[in-house]
């Protein structure tokens, strides 16, 4: 069973660890077989130049593919392929992405007895060791595709928000690594309260820009005081990119995940594109290699895109 | 020119000094009449029981209608005449209406040269006096009706929530006083990260549910892990108020404004009755008199009552 999932935009803007969207592209695929053998074994991976582990209790598709078996009260054996179609460490649900797949096929080969919601803890456990936090803001809408609210952690509590039909996004990336850990390491413990109001006066906004079809809101809202701040230090040149972003045409720009990925929300895909060129002409700017990938919000979350007859 | 603005509950929850609604009762009512003598007097204040100033330049009707006609570009005189029809203190935004219903009689007096919105930075004047802070959760409800985010103050922008048809509040005012600068004394400077991203989860969920007409999810939002643990303790019996009213079917209960006041959410005019009167019991059984309203969400804002004949 051969499932793709899609890369994500975790973090959106004043949304730190509560908002996420997925994109059209890219993404990973992950094929699952059954097996003989009792447990999850990782067959091979490709694209990721030999840096992930191939040990499944250390892979978040490995985890995420053993804790769906326990879910699902199975004891089979599982066979694993994962083809990464995107740079780890790169701020877009690189791990979410794989775990997802893998847990989306996973659960196709037994058979479909989760629903797609009910696969959320085990992403969860996945991302916590691939990650060492068990954030949501990324598998979720990996899995479900679209844009995500995580309203709450304890207990999960996982809200689709529609979004309007010409919002697009531009991803770029520029090609260093920045380790999810390290990023979380530098945020501090304690935030003022009147930037933590002005973050919640955003989030707010945000979520009613998108609901209310208002794209100038969904751009005023694009701000983040709180998060940004910390973590632009780690991304070579990012005043330089965000203004090109904007520059260009863009509502509003801000780091993807925990970057060094940088996001714009544009209205319409001409926009974006503009936005998106605007972004990589800034990142070559400072001799740094640039992907850019450009596509309409509310994308398909994880599906199966092949099925091999097991005759 | 006699203006009638309700009564408003701010800090909504999560929503900390960026959310707030009208209620249909109560409100204050002012009335303006031009003079001849420049600048403004105030000739009467009903309903204090004497405590309010007044002094034009420390009330808070009179800056309003001081601010109005500076903003109008306008030298005349004004005379006001303010009734109190709920009680300062309370958390339900007394001073705001009052400032509302001035600035609204001047502008309608003057023949109406300012737009509503343009009226608020001549409110958030007239609070900045009353209260020591210039908030808009209040102010900014009392003039446009029905829910209002104030997403950002640096620069004011305002947005109106449509709220579903269903939801009602139950207000309950135990009776005793809390002056707002004294409530806000006692909130820490610096919060938690990991609280601000729940008071975020649930500020965006409020936001969500209230557009999408998703009641369970309004009720799950109505969490403030920030302020209200803090400020309970000033309100008698804070906890079993709101278990009453959880109990007797409310969708969620939290602080009206700086308090004593508490509302609560409820979905139809019965759930929130049962509410008003279970809250309005625990109070009672804590020895303390207590004031209760039921109206419906989505209420009008400040709206000229009558006009007299200037022949």
């Amino acid at each position: 069973m051969r499932v793709f999932a899609p890369a994500t935009v975790a973090n959106v803007a004043a949304g730190f660890d509560i908002l996420g969207f997925a994109v059209g592209e890219p993404g990973d695929e992950v094929t699952a077989r059954l097996a003989e053998q009792p447990g999850v074994r990782i067959l091979r991976i490709e694209g990721d130049g030999g840096a992930l582990p191939l040990e499944a209790e250390r892979n978040t598709a490995g985890v995420a593919a053993r804790e769906v078996l326990a879910l699902a009260g199975r004891r089979g054996g599982i066979e694993l392929e994962v083809r990464k179609r995107m740079p780890s460490g790169s701020g877009l649900g690189s791990s979410a992405a794989s775990g997802v797949a893998a847990a989306v096929a996973v659960n196709a080969l037994l058979g479909g007895p989760l629903r797609p919601e009910e696969l959320l803890p085990a992403l969860l456990e996945a991302e916590r060791v691939a990650c060492g936090t068990a954030h949501a803001d990324n598998v979720a809408p990996a899995l479900l595709g679209g844009f995500v609210l995580v309203r709450s952690y304890r207990p999960l509590d996982v809200v689709r928000l529609p979004t309007p039909a010409e919002l697009w996004c531009a991803l770029a990336h520029p090609q260093l690594e920045i380790r999810t850990a390290d990023a979380r390491r530098i945020l501090r413990d304690r935030v003022r309260l009147s930037d933590a109001v002005v973050q919640w006066g955003n989030t707010a906004g945000l979520v009613a820009g998108l609901l209310l079809g208002d794209y100038a809101l969904i751009g005023r809202s694009l701000q983040d005081v709180i998060v940004e701040p910390v973590r632009a230090v780690l991304i070579p040149g990012f005043a330089r990119i965000k203004e090109a972003a904007l520059d260009a045409g863009a509502l509003g720009c801000s780091i993807s995940g925990s970057g060094p990925s940088v996001f714009a929300l544009a209205r319409g895909a001409a926009a974006a594109r503009a936005a998106g060129d605007a972004m990589a002409s800034a990142v070559r700017g400072f001799g740094l290699p640039c992907d850019v990938w450009v596509s309409p919000l509310g994308g398909r979350g994880a599906h199966v895109v092949g099925a091999e007859d097991p005759s």
